[in-house]
């Protein structure tokens, strides 16, 4: 079959034709038919620090997809509930379901967490293997939202963890795919007011498309007194921390109200300064780090909202290439220009 | 000034002149713009066994209210934060501050709760006087929409409490004010599928009006049966007994999901059969009982729905009377046709 | 290998020789140390409605136990997180991972739950086959307490559910071996006051044992008096209802204070006569229906509590017998003069 | 009157006679039995940056007391919950009742939070004013605990935010009172091990006697790799950084286990560096910033822990001082030899 790998230490990746995954007991094989490319994605092209001390190449890469049951192993098929032709997406993230975290709803955790596409082979290929319990069926959401379900989810888990929602406001900092994913979730999740922040215009229109009711672009909007003016002084009622930008932290605290949360996704490439009486302590906030989804409580909301209609992530879909054009994907999203690119694999 | 008074024992009311209730130094004197009328108030008519039992006639009658500030007690005023003109509503439960109840956030469960209209004068009225703690500015939300906060607060603590809402489907069982009030605030919560039902076709077009999905009429349609259809056969996440018959409990049970919830508000006028082995304990089931309206959290988020425009209440007022109309408001709710019925006091 | 077999419909059970289970690539085949007999195992003995109605014979019995690992299959070998030799207990509850309530963070109330012992053959045996993801070290804690931690972890779910326990006031309506542990699960966790009740003086006297600060009897003492009493006149924070007794009920609502909880364990085996109004609604209190242990925030609380000391349920232990003692057993459960009884089976 | 003034800018404090407050309508005039001397007040006595930027002096000092009822104002006399001669503690945050953070449960953090001592007339006197709200009675809990229930509350709000304390490991790091009153907390509310850390081995010394199950001198010990060992390789699931030591928040962050809890009470003079992605995303952390008790929760869970003899914070108290004595209190605590330091005022 054909597969996006990486086949050695170094920049790049290569379309090979590389042997179908076999199918143990509990797994189903699954044909790719589209796969989100992410910023992993491109660090693992550019072989940075975190990708070379991670990843061990040869490697099919990719770990945003959705495709077709081809095949169930004798387990997987025993149990019934997977059926071949089913639509399906799957969490990447394969844990141990024995350690601490996994035995207590934080399976996100996992301390032996494998990744396709990072720790195993992923989805930017004809076929993928899956364990049967990280598949899930799609039942009417389409394929092609199906493959950035993955994304999509990081979305959700960062708007719902922790706080209620409906009623609230919610600033998302930093418009990226994720980001702008963000600002529909807070909408579908009955926000009164969702704002958003970046400093490119083309990612604020596609956050207006997804449901922000205001956007501010720091290059010309004094972002805090906004969102002072918006909230009756009160500040933001959840911060979303999407930018990753060390001085998005010192600005997502500010921005939140006396006793908000701060979610924070954005994984900054150096250390922040922070004031910590000044800015959590006195202000009684509560960060979160997010990481990944919630298994599977983060899949089943965001079910939901994807066939009720209430959440479409398909405007910030910009970019579609077959799995021959991973370069020009790569390209595109490290140019700054794209929202979330896509690869259709199979019809 | 004019008041609705419940002048001694026995059914009905009379419009008097009474003296301007004194402002004390902590309280509040409001002139009173408009008042809803409520099912209470036509206990209170009727001077049925609840009512004989707990009134202390001569009494001003009426607990849902809005007006404006015309007078402030010393205290009030050096607070410096409510203002003569400002248009206002009021929590009409009035808690002593001091129990375990109030001391851990459920001040609506006060043991010393007295109630305006009931333990102690009340809204229909020209003039009413309340502690400042329980009143609360309205700050762009239309004072006749302030004079239904309370019923409407009861329909956002039925529906937000203990679950989350966003994304998920909920019931609302039995179409009065409250229930039709709470199809909307299930919606503006982010609900995925809303689904009502009563035995009365006015009601449930009132509830399709809040944003109802689904209607069901019991004497037409197998009610279970259609909600295990729409909801994949999984039963509701929530719901909402809004209509207090004891057939409703059963049906509640049975239409929650494994471990789904039931917020319990329509009170039964008599004990109700319960099997809890088979409608509780082996279907993991939460249930609920709802009074009044968290203070403050309650009115908080509704204030938010109501500023924001994601929900609007007014659809379901269908009668409107002058003050010396009270005998007429109390017929037409006797007669089951009204949604909800209000008191127009003062321009 | 020697088993505790239902032969068929009708009463008893039988020690015969069967096969021991094979071990699939995902299963574990652990060797039976001791196992605990339960309320259950005396409806299946007495083959009532409950049990002609759900078991489908030849079936082996027994759902509580512990012992060591003695094969893996090739899945569970691969994992590498169990070892043969290990010292184990098991969740008997079999899931299936992919449903509504699997995928939320409730697996035990899945609504196609296999139950050893019941819906597939059990632990009254030399070996059991267990899916390794059921499987749990045990880890310092006696093979002798492994063998009940699935009732220790019912009282578990029953006393943490839902509320802040450090510092509340806990009443443990019935002293069956679940409500004693109740008792010591609610010291362990820092309740302030844990009153505990039944009609049998001997249970209370295990009650006391357990930790239970105040024991009282219906057929001597006035129960809601002295709780009022001893609780400020609030009532208590929590109710654990252990008896199942229909009478149970309206005492567990009664004794809850106002805005308290009542989680309920005890089956009755008939309806019960609710006044909602007056006794959940206006009282706003919540009930929750016990099912099973949490899988498996459970477990890992119960495994916290049990390694270090601060909760020993051996002084429950009234009875142990050996396989074939079995008839013994099932007689002093029946005769409700047993507190818990164990089968030992190897050394 | 006698009182410990701040008569103007600058360092010092002087014992003057000064007019015993008036006693507004809402108002408890209390005689002062005993008083604890915080950090706060050495601040105030060195008129540090902090200090000289918030207090208007002349000003009498001091927050945390306990005393007897000597006067109510009209209508806490109406309220009939308090008496002439109750013992009485008294939350010092005097709150506006109105604020987005006073309506939603978050008083403590008020916008408007007036505190006794600081920003106006405080407790280290022969007589204080107190709102009656503010008043709670002490009910058997000995007035020399009641005089410190402000800071112990300040223990309990950052041991009982957020988590479930039963059964989880907690590492209390910086064992000033506050962290040595967090020790016996934890204890209290069920936790299965207390570590405790601090570079001063009195202060050790007194988390031991406290409950601390292990104690750690980062002088001596290495406190990550013994906090791991001890956890089984887990990490801590609560961390109450309590040191306020810019080098204790990474020690903070590193010593939580995945998807742990760091509730942060000390406030660090300065600015911390903070790895984001390392430390709180990829870990999934929590952090909460503590500020005050929360109103009245806090409070309440206190009581109960002090009422039932599972909490006794008196072991910390290692001086005491007449009111006169105010020089020499604040120079024990200067040492940094002191433990709890408490003036002793009335009989």
């Amino acid at each position: 079959m054909r597969a996006v790998v990486k086949p050695g230490p170094g920049p790049g990746m290569e379309l090979r034709d590389v042997p179908t995954p076999g199918c143990g007991p509990s797994d189903v094989l699954i044909r790719v038919h589209a796969a989100g490319v992410c910023g992993t994605d491109l660090h693992i092209w550019e072989w940075d620090a975190w990708a070379s001390g991670r990843l061990k190449p040869p490697l099919t890469i990719g770990h945003e997809f959705a495709g077709r049951i081809e095949q169930l192993g004798a387990e997987a098929r025993a149990e019934g509930l997977l059926q071949v032709g089913d639509a399906v997406t799957a969490e990447g993230h394969i844990v141990c379901g024995h350690c601490l975290q996994c035995r207590t709803g934080n399976s996100h955790l996992c301390v032996r967490t494998r990744i396709i596409g990072v720790d195993r082979d992923g989805a930017f290929a004809d076929f993928i293997a899956m364990p049967a319990s990280n598949v899930m069926k799609l039942e009417g959401i389409p394929l092609e939202i199906g493959a950035i379900m993955d994304p999509v989810g990081n979305a959700v888990h960062t708007v719902l963890e922790g706080g209620s929602v409906p009623g609230s406001s919610v600033f998302v900092l930093g418009c990226g795919p994720i980001g702008c994913f963000a600002c529909g979730v807070a909408k579908a999740a009955g926000a009164s007011l969702v704002i958003a922040s970046d400093l490119n215009d083309m990612r604020l229109d596609l956050a207006r498309q997804m449901g922000a009711d205001l956007t501010l672009n720091p290059g010309r909007d004094d972002v805090l007194a906004r969102i002072r003016e918006v909230t009756g002084g009160d500040g933001a009622d959840l911060v979303c921390e999407m930018s990753g930008h060390p001085a998005g932290h010192a600005q997502a605290f500010a921005a939140a109200r006396l006793g908000g949360r701060v979610n924070l996704l954005g994984t900054p490439s150096r250390s922040t300064e922070v004031d910590f009486a000044r800015d959590i302590i006195f202000r009684g906030l509560t960060l979160y780090g997010v990481t990944g989804r919630k298994m599977y409580s983060t899949w089943h909301q965001m079910s939901r909202f994807l066939r009720s209609g209430q959440l479409d992530p398909r405007p910030v879909v910009t970019h579609r290439f077959p799995l021959e054009g991973i370069a020009d994907a790569i390209a595109v999203i490290k140019d700054g220009k794209a929202g979330k690119v896509m690869l259709e694999i199979a019809p």
